[in-house]
């Protein structure tokens, strides 16, 4: 978008932008997901991010399925949020010197990636839906409720294990 | 947190970290509310904004009180996380040129902005717990409670009525 004009002037073009900042994100996510498999040290946690590693390339799949059925080009905008987010989460990593206490963090930085992509995915479904198209808006559902279920997964992980192996 | 050092060592020297992070976090959204409550055209969601920016400054005052239980000193260490997503509620807000599409995008960045919140408190209350703090998660867990209730209006608001405006 331009620093100088004002482009979005319909809900149409604030979808459209959105869809391209969630678009950005899940391909950084993509991109930092190897880099957290690789500080885990507990096995299921490793096993969890390359999974979620793999749902993520499944994400970005289907978000270009909706530019496609919206008839717009698939194009990435920049995102400072989940810049913002994956820079914590790399500070706080570089911080740790316990690898219990490295994978607590881990879980908490990868839950605060799923919370932005359920705030963001929860907002585009809406306005498909408001904007007549229930299409675009079943496809990102389905991101929608991974993200959901990644997040639970997360939780009880942390719940049972990782965070009463860092506090010992 | 030191630059070449690693200086978190236990869980709760983790605990307290994010603790400061949230700190700054409700902080930075508190000088950024009034922004908000500018931008909106919807009287209701004036009101919204105005409401939770008192609500945001309840929740500092609990931050406070959580860092004076557990005996540490109150402070704010830098949170890149909250800073993207602001930076991007400016950003997305700079480019819109109508004022109810303009009152979705505020209502989904506010709602970033929660879920931002809600996945650090529920951090922080879970880790509250594990370190046999419950007096401090209790505490912690009324600023969870109203971040979800808060982000549930905003939804509420958007579907019933901010969204329709917008599409039309």
């Amino acid at each position: 978008m331009g620093l100088f004009s004002k482009d979005i002037k319909t809900m149409d073009d604030l979808f459209v932008h959105t869809l391209r900042d969630i678009y950005y994100a899940e391909q950084q996510i993509a991109k930092n997901l190897p880099k957290m498999v690789k500080k885990a040290t507990d096995a299921e946690l490793k096993k969890g991010f390359e999974m979620h590693l793999e749902e993520t390339r499944g994400h970005i799949v289907r978000v270009e399925q909706v530019f496609e059925m919206h008839g717009v080009k698939a194009k990435a905008v920049n995102c400072p949020a989940i810049d913002g987010i994956l820079e914590e989460a790399e500070e706080i990593a570089g911080d740790i010197a316990d690898d219990q206490v490295l994978d607590a963090a881990l879980i908490a930085a990868a839950q605060a990636v799923e919370h932005y992509e359920i705030t963001r995915y929860g907002t585009l479904v809406e306005w498909a839906k408001k904007l007549g198209r229930s299409d675009c808006a079943a496809v990102l559902e389905k991101n929608l409720k991974e993200e959901m279920a990644t997040d639970k997964k997360l939780t009880g992980l942390a719940e049972r294990k990782i965070n009463l192996m860092a506090a010992e």
